[in-house]
């Protein structure tokens, strides 16, 4: 059913100072910091069964369970972002610290391939018991995407090996035959794991142990009942009381709304959406349609975070996104980005294209700090101050899926068909590309997401024909573009949110294109309550904020932008590492004339103030400070 | 030091409808329904030791602490609310009920006098070992007020005499003497209750030991320290981190910053109150005005509710005052009456009035349904309908506070000195009254707080000359008198919020006050960020809000009240026991142009709406409902 497929990362040179300077800090400071707290906090530790078993170095917590159950996940992840980096350039560094895991996970292995280093070290007895809060099938996938990732930059296949056989493992514990349990995670992810592991092994039994998977979900009698049963515990004691927290409250394809752990949820229709494609599956297709909606809908941030309880780190109810508050994990915000691509090349709709890009340069990107070594777990909208990134956390999920999606984003730029070549991304790069059987080598100059003028320059051995298609973001009115200085009609060839070029290309035939990209000021449904009377900004694909920093010494809060104030976008070079601010005369709410009153019947006194935004994703690069997204209008 | 005495409420009659209706609701449905719960969540049991010992009704918190261990507490306020029932008309069912609690107080008593009924049940070794957490001297405190309040409304001695023997031993066991332990309570309340007795014993070691409590708070070596490493705890133990939270941090008069948990706070500064009038202590009164300007100034609701904070039950930081999730509990808001009253009467200063009717009109009413069996034990200035009332509580303090200050608010409404009688509080009621040793019958009309007309006459068995100083409420602009139909210069005699009007009195002597009550605007300080650009409304002593249900179907919060609108009082005769409403043309956001979107670049539309809001003390009580305190200007 897919009719595009992604133009892998390796194949596509980042040029451009915006996407280089976050790949250079990911590649230079991030992935080696995150290996030095994988030493640090003793994570690479508990890879090996120890006697005594040493304690446990996070605690339990007050529910009884410690995030230390996780880690297997956690170096997984770090692998996969350590591969994308190998393939960027090889290091021998990592490529010794991957093998020196390797031998770990061998010995740890038992003999049947079960491989959870948790429990083989700490409750073996427990194995398999308790899938719904316990994440070995989680644990098993992010490992398997790490050696898949080993295996594709390096072509060693040892750790690949490792997990095959823990892999076999699982496709015989789990399924409905005789003998097998009828389970699932409880924390999905390895679906994703096993359609990669696919794509290298093109054994279908990988397919078919993630459709098993996705399939059984939420089938009655519920797995995760039966096996609380035989664990003996009441079903009071599940913390979430429904099974709405991990999505399998009812079958996926009966499922319309998004709800519970906005993660679990992610990566979850990430997979419907991959397997939707690979078994043209219109019934996962649709289900994903339908959850596309109710997302985008009703429970997004317009930062392109959502999940705004820590509660359940997930969703609550329509329109409920409050700012201060805001959860909006950073791993949910990434995990958008993979859903959003596989809907994408599906059906090149650019709906898809225009959440991506939203997820990826606004919550995700805020993510990880400038100096690519501090971390924001989740990402609130409005903050006193008191909000700052940590160098790490119990819980570090967040840290890898930042390291891991900046590693890999060129793979995010383009897509191509047999006849088609799609660009979805703008930033000066170099991508060669196979359209249909030709070679093609496509050079962007963009100063994006800064500025919308793109040119793209098509280089061939000899002239092809194939359709050219260049993403018209939803924000951008107004488009004009260009073949080799004659204009061409935007507006006429646009399909789905592309600008469809097909022609006989020539080598060195040069598309220009230019995306209008005013400042904009956006409003939220009124039944966002946080929002109301409120203004966010907008420029291309970034979200502004305003902070502290930039807006004197009275609080933000006390700004306000009237509907008549003009907004000027201002490039500072020499402002965290070159940005383009906006900036407007508006006003602020004077406290000067508030002596010892709380409460008074005058109405405040409002004096003319700057109002300074910067993007969103820059924030508390400065220190802490109060920042806002939504602006009293 | 105290230049006014309060009149008691029984020598008050409430005959106006608004406290009538109050009145009789508590003492018709509250109170006997009270101790219904009482009976049916088996806290009356617990006043028995009994073998074996009972498994707990309420379970232990996460905390591994239990709120059943303040039951005696429960029972005293239950005691106290319901013997001021009696001093309104005798009951043999009441009679009967306080009876046997103190048969069964007697039998539980410790030979030592000691009557902890928790600590005598369960853990008899560790009387005295915990002040800091588990309330022993908080509930004697209560059930010694319980006591007071009895004997003072039948004259039986009976419990009284049970817990002047327990005070006693407490006595006995607190001081600075060698074989004492120099603590003090980790909740402030007995130094109230122990100079309640001294009002009723005259016996100065009552005072002295309610002095010592004060004066012995926060002394190093800090008692909470000796006593915890006593029991071998690790300071990391304390869920609170800091002394601020029961306001032990430092000794009572350094303290200048309103802190922790702000029942504890209340009582202790209410204590401080009373023994600055008892000693003539300049350096008590000194930090209780400290703490005054600090609460009024920075961190109090316009409902005169504060604490906003569920962690700590109370106090934060400067103006940080969020609507949707105060806490404001009940309780606090009533100690708030208590303490300001016995500031109020230190030197009648009407800011005191004025506060302690703030915190009576909104706040503490806001507890108590219409019906007089459901509560609010958080009050929330801004909920999006799933607030509600309940029933019952597994810590049930606010109930039988809200019980105990209605039946009991006559006593509120004067006082006198040798020379003068002030009026505080307006309605229509009866007082017999002494003015040095005079007697003076004092009749009110007045249809207040819907009308700010009120009418005062003096009745006299002989001309006398007293000064009647009658509050001008600080929202009152423009108040005018005059005396037998004669103006007199209300501006020229204000003294202190307080209208002077000295002369000799014959009887049937008429005032006439107008105190005029537009509605008005009200605006937070700049620097309170949940109210900026936002304006409640107020009229009179009452602050309104907007209900759902008096607002149509669109939300509350998308309603708009432009600064030109005009605000009508329009009277409801048959709306909630009948109220004065405020109505008013403004806007709301249209939402039926939104389809899809979630955000757009195009400005909400606004239409006309008319905007009808009710008195904040009624709110919920037509079933949870969208309700809101602030709205947008």
């Amino acid at each position: 059913m897919r009719k595009y497929t992604p133009v892998n990362f390796s194949d596509v040179k980042l040029e451009g100072e915006f996407w280089r300077e976050r790949l250079e800090t990911v590649l230079t400071h991030t992935i080696p910091s995150q290996y030095r707290k994988l030493v640090e906090f003793n994570m690479l530790d508990s890879l090996t069964v120890q006697h005594p078993v040493p304690p446990l170095t996070i605690p339990r917590s007050k529910k009884g369970s410690t995030t230390q159950i996780f880690w297997d996940s956690d170096i997984g992840k770090w692998i996969e972002a350590a591969s994308y980096a190998l393939s960027h350039r090889r290091d021998d560094a990592i490529e010794e610290q991957i093998d020196d895991i390797t031998v770990q996970l061998e010995k740890t292995q038992a003999p049947s391939g079960y491989l959870n280093c948790w429990y083989l070290q700490r409750e073996p007895e427990n194995e398999w018991t308790n899938l719904r809060d316990n994440h070995e099938l989680y644990n098993a996938g992010h490992m398997l995407e790490g050696a898949v990732a080993y295996f594709q930059a390096t072509g060693r296949r040892r750790l690949l090996d490792v997990m095959e056989k823990y892999v076999d493992h699982i496709g015989d514990t789990f399924g409905t035959g005789d003998n097998q349990k009828p389970g699932y995670p409880g924390h999905q992810e390895i679906e994703l794991a096993l359609i990669k592991l696919y794509g290298v092994t093109k054994d279908k039994k990988h397919l078919d142990l993630a459709t098993y998977f996705i399939n059984q979900r939420g089938i009655q009698p519920h797995y995760f009942d039966i096996e609380r049963d035989a664990r003996g515990e009441s079903p009071e004691a599940f913390h979430h009381a429904t099974y709405e927290y991990n999505q399998s409250h009812i079958p996926v394809r009966e499922q319309d709304k998004v709800v519970g752990h906005a993660v679990r949820a992610m990566y979850m229709y990430a997979a419907m959406a991959d397997l939707a494609s690979e078994l043209s599956d219109d019934s996962l297709k649709s289900a994903c349609e339908t959850l596309w909606r109710d997302i985008t809908e009703t429970r997004m941030y317009i930062t392109g975070g959502f999940g705004p309880s820590e509660c359940n780190e997930g969703f609550t109810t329509n329109y409920d996104l409050p700012n201060d508050t805001a959860y909006a994990e950073t791993c949910a915000s990434v995990a958008m980005v993979f859903w959003a691509q596989r809907m994408l090349n599906i059906d090149l709709d650019g709906q898809y294209a225009d959440i991506l890009e939203l997820a990826l340069y606004n919550n995700s990107l805020a993510g990880l700090s400038r100096d690519g070594e501090h971390y924001f777990y989740d990402n609130k909208l409005d903050s006193d101050g008191t909000h700052s990134r940590w160098s790490w956390h119990h819980c570090p999920c967040c840290t890898m899926n930042a390291s891991r999606l900046i590693a890999s984003v060129a793979g995010y730029f383009y897509s191509t068909s047999d006849e088609s070549l799609a660009i979805h991304l703008y930033g000066t790069s170099e991508a060669d590309v196979s359209v249909g059987a030709n070679s093609v080598t496509i050079k962007q100059v963009s100063d994006y997401p800064w500025s919308g003028q793109i040119s793209v320059e098509v280089l061939l051995e000899k002239p092809i024909k194939f359709a050219l298609k260049l993403r018209i973001p939803g924000w951008a009115k107004g488009a004009t573009a260009q073949v080799n200085g004659e204009a061409i009609d935007a507006r006429a060839n646009l399909e789905n949110g592309y600008l469809t070029i097909g022609r006989q290309w020539a080598s060195g035939d040069i598309v220009r294109l230019d995306l209008p990209m005013p400042a904009e000021r956006i409003y939220a449904h009124p039944y966002v309550k946080a929002d109301l009377g409120r203004v966010a900004l907008r420029r291309g694909p970034l979200v502004y904020c305003l902070e502290q920093h930039d807006n004197g010494t009275e609080p933000v809060s006390s700004l306000r932008l009237p509907q008549s104030a003009d907004i000027r976008a201002v490039a500072r070079d020499n402002l965290l590492g070159g940005i383009v601010t906006l900036q407007a005369e508006g006003v602020r709410i004077e406290s000067s004339d508030w002596t010892r009153d709380l409460y008074r019947a005058t109405p405040p006194l409002e004096i003319p103030a700057t109002l300074t935004a910067v993007p969103y994703y820059v924030w508390c690069n400065r220190g802490p400070n109060p920042m806002q997204v939504w602006t009293r209008e």
